[in-house]
């Protein structure tokens, strides 16, 4: 099977990302994917192993979901620096050490772009005095293990699970 | 926070999903979304423990990956029907049991539908003469274990790596 070049096109437009039809020369269509920034995902846990979590409403799923601190990676930054910002931005924690455990696909059906997986152990609250959490974000501490979490029914993002997937390979979580 | 009611419109449709854009009262945008049928993915070993991938070209990121059988719930059928009808058209094997193990959300950012996940043991090639692999699809027995798995470089499709954890958490794997 050779790897074939797609012609490509933009379909359209948003603030966020772009709709780009390619067309394989052995594919019979014209095949759809998603080009956006970047997206980094941060596991963090404070001293105690406490989680720090956030509920936000998510349009795409009609719902209130729990999940682990993200975003995407804005232009001119690196990915540690968009895990640090976020993390800040929506529980207002800092963490000394922000390490990079792996990058993945969110989807290699639909999307172009990766999702940078960082870890912050021992996070604590910031002490700027101006740091206030993002506006439409409560964020959350959570007391339980990663078992407890991953069963939770709004902790259903499958993005999440892999990020969490990835802190237990590499030692940073225990199941 | 309350769960706000968004109104929405299709701006595009596809052969495969509508892009939808929702306009939740807290929003000072609309939120562009995918909606799809459900969609299905199957952690699958043979008798020995090998798993049974998949290789094929994928366009969104441009490249030919290694994953695990997965693909769409058609109109009229089960996840679990999808689950055995990927899995035998992907890589020709079937299973007595296929076990449902967990419902995710695929991406709670863009997508709307779920992701099924599913296990089955013990695969062994279908017995039905006429059976042949999709086209465009390699089907891949794979000897190794998780760990060696999920840290080849063309296995990263976070979704898979979330379907993986499942099994794991739910004992069907060991790490």
């Amino acid at each position: 099977m050779a790897q074939d070049i797609a012609a490509e096109e933009v379909v359209l437009s948003t603030k966020w990302f772009e709709l780009v039809a390619k067309r394989p020369p052995s594919f019979a269509e014209p095949h759809y994917s998603i080009r956006a920034h970047d997206y980094v995902a941060v596991v963090a846990v404070d001293a105690k192993g406490n989680f720090l979590l956030v509920r936000q409403l998510r349009p795409a799923v009609d719902g209130i979901t729990l999940e682990i601190p993200s975003g995407h990676v804005d232009p001119g930054e690196t990915p540690e620096e968009s895990a640090r910002k976020e993390l800040l931005e929506e529980t207002g924690y800092v963490a000394d050490k922000i390490e990079f455990l792996t990058h993945l696909s969110p989807d290699t059906g639909r999307f172009s772009n990766r999702m940078w997986v960082f870890f912050a152990g021992n996070a604590r609250p910031s002490s700027q005095p101006e740091h206030r959490v993002e506006a439409g974000i409560d964020f959350v501490l959570y007391p339980g293990t990663v078992r407890k979490l991953v069963a939770e029914k709004d902790f259903d993002s499958a993005l999440n699970h892999a990020a969490l997937f990835a802190a237990v390979l590499q030692g940073r979580l225990v199941l």
